[in-house]
């Protein structure tokens, strides 16, 4: 099998490697003219046989994976897919599979975890699409998801849209968990009692009822930095977080965890609070209580 | 009438004075040499006159209050009573009156609220203990909550530890309130399509759902300092904002609005937080996400 | 001055009565055949005077005032002018207004707080537009705000929008305000040593730090109800309360308080929980924790 | 080797079978004759080789651990040592700990992880107190963790109590991923676009970020009941839960997602919820919103 793979930056390159070492072949277009294999999107689309071409975009996601697979859409013949496999919008999906099915395009939407460690352990993916889709391209799936039952690392969730919702749903959840082990990692390390933090966190990786692989990169970045000294409690957001609350209030459904989890990363990002400055000033204005003056 | 006064700072001094301007003798007794009336709790007690004596405990809660409490059950006469109205934790009242009730002296605790403001209008009173020395310190309280109905500004809300019971829930409930109206200013204030957020605050002091005396010091804060742009968001909290959420916790409910304030207020006093370098570093870790170095 | 008045529900039958009152004439329109003034939007555009007619919308927001205002685009002239009273979203406002400019038509957003007490205590008004248009309508302000001073129940708060976005705002501090008080009302009514929760929250309305208006309405309903016997738990949001929290996602202004009002809103309403279904599914798996059989 | 093991429930039991099958002989009692080996305290500390006995206590933290170590220390000797296996709360294992010293009798504190899969898998093991006494009982964590490297799945965390710090923490931190965990099931499980929720959670076991052993058992309880149809949304929560809150208000360390996946197992066992009643009938009062009537 020969595919396409537009985008191959941290994830896209990783990929790409992945598969090929699965024995599929992958010709990659990246706007960076060190790691693309060919110079442009028609120069890629020329590259693959004719005749059920599929093309997997991952590309940020948004206005470039709008671009890309606006281009796709002129480039590609009736029976040709393109799989987006980047971190877009669920709500964009339909809209660009409408986009592809005006010119006989199949699309899938593909979710990927796994960060930079799938390509070794392999990626987990989510896909929403049309069932016959899926399984013409279940060559790749299968080279990108972890050995095994494919079940454990791979689910077709549903019609388009469903792969990226669950992509969004999974990351709505990693923030709320990072969140829980950062909070408890501050209670270990804020209490003289414990005085082996990092082995606390080890031995929690094995028998114990929070296990897990985020929990193994926590003890993992403990040990090449114990205290965490080196790194700045600034933390970036990225849209699925958001998606994630926004999807539950239009959903009604109750998320204090996740929302909590996406609050405190707004907070760790802000030189101060006016919040906060607001509840300064009241307390000043009716206790008299003393106030810090601005730096 | 004419009662003892133990401790004149910020609270104690304004308390004299609204009690001695309805006509209230208060001898006052401070450390402070500059405040005092009295130079001890032994002369302040002396210069009562003898039976049915009252004296009013202002001073930090903990073990100055203990301490206090202690001194004044050795000075006191049976048939006198002390009144805790500083900011004691309610479980420590009962062992208060324990101890001045072995030497037959009455006691009451009472929540104060109102802050420096308290002097000019008035202060909320809410009063644990017996209903008939609540009653023969009446005039006590009818000089220090506001004019009006009694009802409005007063309550004997039950047996001893009820007052500072309901002041540590009042604060709770402060802290969320706070909170609120100080997010509602972060969003105000971050939205470039107000043009007029102190205005807009003090339109909502008059009509609105949302009006309260709170919202008026918040006006009074915005007039002097537009942007608060000489205030630090840092904000300190009382015992009672934390004695609130474990209350809850003991009693299986629910606070989520006021254990995020209470939140909101450790997270403006950390200078780094060592969570949110947690979740840094699992980012970095499982996705080769930058981070800043620390500084 | 006359205006007219489209949408005479609770609110706007009262602004009407309250406009009467301060001789502004009102010509009100209404499907409801029982409270109408004319039989049609046609009909009261009619019996307005020709010239600067100005007319006050105040009917559900989303599709009702969608349509409301695209008639009144083809019955209104140049010069006149249409006001938005309803609670429409924010981001509503531009194209309404770009629609009516298209026809010569004036408009202004206003947000109106206040409930059913409005009639006798006047409205707070937060308004955005245009500066000129404005003060042509300050007669109709100035009428449905509390007497006093001008600034304090009304402002003029920036450009289109920003009357809404401020009054989404105003709603989102009362989502967190009310919870705050109710947590604060549950912990009351849980402990036993406080006898009398009713008058607690009465004397806090005055002289206290958490006196306001809204805990004036919950002593009254304590009065009329005590222990609430007779109202569920059942709590339903508006659009803005939803609006708010997902503005603080787009700003990334950290909400932690009034999103914890809104979720409590969306749980007090689920017949029950799947997710605290799952939680108890997880205990029972790893635990062999009790759980209990669905009903 | 051989050890006394008192408490013989779920945990215990499961422990005596492991270490058992490890070679470590062991004489269990508990108060049910049909799992005890021998009939009192008094007859398992005889059982036991005089010199270095060791007896490891698996009973329900409070006044029944408290009532075993007094006990014990009425019945061991010099050299002897206990060791507390059970949820006891930190405060409390110094005074234990005093309690046996004053006999000669050592004391360590033991959290344990793992359930009732420990048997099978090993248990986490953290442990607190003097380092020779631990390297003395060294042969017996070996045979309850799970194989591998020791530091995978023990560790000595510090002085007495900090064994049973890190279980409390540990603890905080399961109820924070149980709790993100579950609002992602409840998103995907709202969304129609969805069509294999189960199919979902169960590919994220593999591969993902995300990816846990919490998050087996969950998929692991969705395929023995599809939709949870079964199981009441009635979640306990055990003391370490509420502990780890009140730890983090007595550190100043904001812990927003575990103090709200506490609060959502509270709020999982009110019938109904007075703070919710409380903002139904503020709603009412101000703007006459329909309330529903208590059922």
């Amino acid at each position: 099998m020969k595919i396409g793979l537009v985008g191959l930056g941290k994830m896209g390159a990783n990929m790409r490697e992945r598969l090929r070492r699965a024995g599929i072949e992958v010709v990659g277009f990246d706007r960076n003219p060190e790691v693309t294999d060919v110079d442009s999107l028609a120069d890629l689309v020329e590259a693959l046989p004719q005749g059920e071409r599929v093309v997997w975009v991952m590309v940020p996601s948004g206005p470039v994976t709008d671009g890309v697979i606006t281009e796709l859409a002129g480039l590609l013949a009736p029976g040709d897919a393109v799989i987006d496999g980047g971190n877009s919008y669920y709500q964009d999906d339909v809209p660009h599979a409408e986009l592809l099915a005006a010119h006989g395009i199949g699309f899938l939407d593909a979710g990927v975890s796994g960060g930079v460690w799938g390509l070794e352990n392999g990626y987990g993916l989510m896909v929403g699409g049309d069932a016959a889709l899926v399984e013409r391209v279940m060559p790749v799936f299968d080279a990108l998801r972890p050995p095994g039952e494919r079940v454990d690392g791979f689910v077709h969730a549903g019609t388009v849209g469903a792969g990226h919702y669950a992509k969004m749903v999974h990351n709505g959840i990693e923030y709320g968990l990072m969140q829980a082990y950062a909070e408890g990692y501050e209670l270990l390390a804020a209490k003289d009692l414990v005085t082996d933090v990092h082995g606390t966190m080890r031995a929690w990786t094995q028998g114990t009822v929070v296990r897990s692989w985020l929990l193994e990169l926590l003890v993992r970045a403990l040990e090449e930095d114990p205290g965490l000294a080196a790194i700045d409690d600034w933390v970036e957001d990225s849209g699925e977080g958001r998606w994630t609350v926004d999807e539950a209030i239009d959903l009604a459904v109750p998320a204090p965890v996740i929302s909590a989890a996406l609050f405190a990363r707004f907070a760790s990002r802000q030189g101060e609070s006016p919040a906060m400055k607001a509840v300064a000033a009241l307390r000043q204005q009716f206790g008299g209580h003393a106030v810090k003056p601005a730096p």
